[in-house]
């Protein structure tokens, strides 16, 4: 049997791992530092009180309950060691044939690691709750202050990035802010929350269409939010940070949804990297210099010979997920030929194929964009919901999100405005 | 306006307010330390993975929203002042023409304090979250350990209490891990999982009819739940107890549900209370010499006057917290009577109608008394799945919920596998 070693339980690793579940010439090993696979679209629905963690993720466990050629370990993957074809986690080694990396992408602050500290990235499901538990927190703490500087500061929701990410936060928090917790607090006015988004570029969203930048920021505006473009984050501290056009924003809760970089486990093998450290793969998506070694996800850098660059979203992860299964399979069939030991000329290239982009902005507005068409609005915002729900893993998730919305919209009252309140939140 | 300070958010907090918001002549302030009001009866479910934390919690801000004279804090109140009829938190101070104190009961160790590390309670969200971490972790653990004997520890659960919390945290927990989880893991094996119930007493549910406990008992065995009764626990250290008939007992996981004492804030007033810290309240629920204090909830001790002890249970919160509000509304009928000065002899007594006790035990098993009739088996387990369901907050939680238990019911897969490894958990 050919062992199949695959870290990372995200879009790509998970693709990866069905493509062999069930096939007996292969024998899986799954592992994560995290016992589920994470639905990260929808993340930020759980940082705002739209859903509850557990709707968007569903243990690797339980996707794998009926093959029994799949293991899932709950390990924290430490070394890669390709001449003895092992790696080592927290907890023990496993040796592979294959070993596939799809360990995704982490926050990056570009440098300033310390800003880390002062702001809350959206990665995981842990920092979604962080950021849903120091937002009520916050009004909270400014529901019981009696210093209007102080309560002005902790009504503020900075969010740095203008990315999908960061309008999709500040399309739900002003939906939260100022429509479902509009009747809630009896002291502090609503219409003084304030959500600002800063990006450092001229537009929104700048992998979309030029008008899809311009209708998203004229949406975001009429939901409230504030929107600065151009200037740049250059200092940031405890409630508190400065752009470079020189000027202080003070802000309770600072988001930061700037900058993604991949997760440091590459730089345990030696191998080509791009300034965000992600691994520079061959067409085929393995690790130059080490054939059976792959790269799949957002820890891939890769322009396809179309000249088109993979971008950092789920459905080309998905994809590299699969086309690493394949090239291995096709590896297979060939050592019983006479090309066995000339394998890597025959793999196949990863041909990713654009199924275009989208990005919520609020209730019945967003933008999507394919090679073909274009979409704003009430058609493109229903797009979304349909397209999200049927990617989402496992019909009870499916079923209980689409609960969620539908009471949601149709009543304002997002469920999920709960938190515990342990110790005091960063 | 009669300024009524209620503080703790739970069932008897929760009646009071209800009964007070909308009615003019009052302002209601009520205080609670966590932003949700929780549905206890259900907490064990959360523990075991069957519901999410949100199922349970809704937010108190949010049951209020229409009632403007009730003002929700999240705040946590360090003294009672009641010269000055005014209460400190950590934010500020309040000042009251009336106080309720609702803020329940917490595990309790019986003195022996340093227990509360090595075990878990199960109190809050917050503890119930710990618990599912805790279990589901060993069990991860367990699957990468290569040592049986560490193993076998790993996959033991002990339970400390038979009543009404232990007897469901063993009976989900059987079900979790003997039936949802049996595909799941690739080495160890399902049939070794050990759970154990420990009760000092000679039969579980001590409250119920010696003919349930008896019923129960046998459930639990068929379940796979070690069953031990008799011995106490006079010794917890890190993963092991130890019982009285001497032997040590290795289990990663502990969980004490053998008692519970009233919240340490009455200890700042001057009144009668009783071992486990429960004020004894006059009929009326206030406090013996502070007429303008009442008491509501598991933090009050009252034997009524037909002789009956009140339970520590919802349906008594409530009904304390209800009658709370009536005895004040009766005060400020009195003050416009000739009687105003002698108002404490108007006041009615409380009077507990007992609705009955029910226990479940698993799948198609649960025990159910009223004073007229006993019942046992599927009806019972029926009986408790529907008045769960209409007691529960809000009707988004009740379809939430409703939805998770017909799942869990027909596929035996409980969605909420899931847990955020962020650091070793205790």
């Amino acid at each position: 049997m050919t062992r199949i070693v695959i870290i990372g339980g995200g879009f790509a690793g998970l693709a990866a791992a069905k493509k062999f579940a069930n096939d007996k010439r292969f024998q899986v090993t799954l592992i994560d530092r995290q016992n589920h696979h994470l639905f990260q679209p929808l993340l930020y629905q759980v940082a705002t009180a739209s859903l509850s963690a557990v709707e968007i993720a569903r243990s690797l466990r339980s996707i794998f309950d009926n093959s029994r050629n799949v293991s899932v370990l709950l390990e924290s993957v430490t070394k890669i060691n390709p001449q003895k074809k092992e790696i080592t986690t927290d907890q023990t080694t496993h040796s592979y044939d294959y070993l596939i990396l799809a360990t995704g992408a982490r926050t990056s602050y570009f440098g300033k690691d310390h800003w880390a500290e002062h702001t809350l990235g959206l990665k995981t499901l842990e920092d979604s709750r962080r950021i849903r538990q120091k937002v009520l927190n916050s009004l909270e703490l400014a529901e019981s202050s009696k210093d209007p500087t102080e309560q002005k500061r902790l009504m503020t929701v900075a969010i740095v990035g203008g990315g999908p990410t960061g309008v999709e936060l500040a399309g739900a928090f002003s939906d939260l802010l100022r429509r479902a917790l509009k009747t809630d607090y009896r002291r502090i006015d609503v219409h003084k929350f304030r959500i600002i988004l800063i990006q450092s570029g001229e537009r929104l969203l700048k992998h979309f269409d030029p008008q899809h930048s311009q209708y998203t920021l004229e949406r975001l505006q009429e939901l409230g939010v504030e929107v600065i473009l151009g200037p740049r984050v250059d200092e940031v501290e405890k409630g508190r940070l400065h752009l470079n056009d020189d000027r202080w924003i003070e802000a309770e809760t600072i988001i930061w949804a700037a900058g993604v970089a991949a997760c440091p486990l590459t730089q345990t093998i030696d191998c080509p990297r791009d300034r965000g450290g992600r691994i520079e793969v061959t067409p085929s998506l393995s690790i130059p210099g080490h054939p059976h070694i792959f790269a799949a996800g957002d820890l891939a850098n890769l322009t396809d010979h179309d000249g088109q660059q993979v971008p950092g979203l789920a459905p080309a992860a998905t994809q590299m997920g699969k086309h690493v299964a394949k090239v291995i399979k096709e590896d297979l069939r060939l050592q019983k030929t006479r090309y066995a030991d000339r394998f890597t000329e025959f793999r196949p290239a990863f041909k990713y194929r654009d199924k275009g982009i989208m990005a919520i902005i609020g209730k019945n507005a967003a933008v999507a964009q394919t090679n073909k068409f274009k979409l704003q609005g009430f058609f493109a915002w229903l797009a979304w919901l349909f397209i999200h729900i049927a990617f989402l893993v496992g019909f009870r998730n499916k079923l209980a999100v689409l609960l969620s919305w539908a009471f949601s919209y149709l009543f304002d009252k997002p469920a999920a405005r709960v938190f515990s309140k342990t110790k005091s939140p960063k």
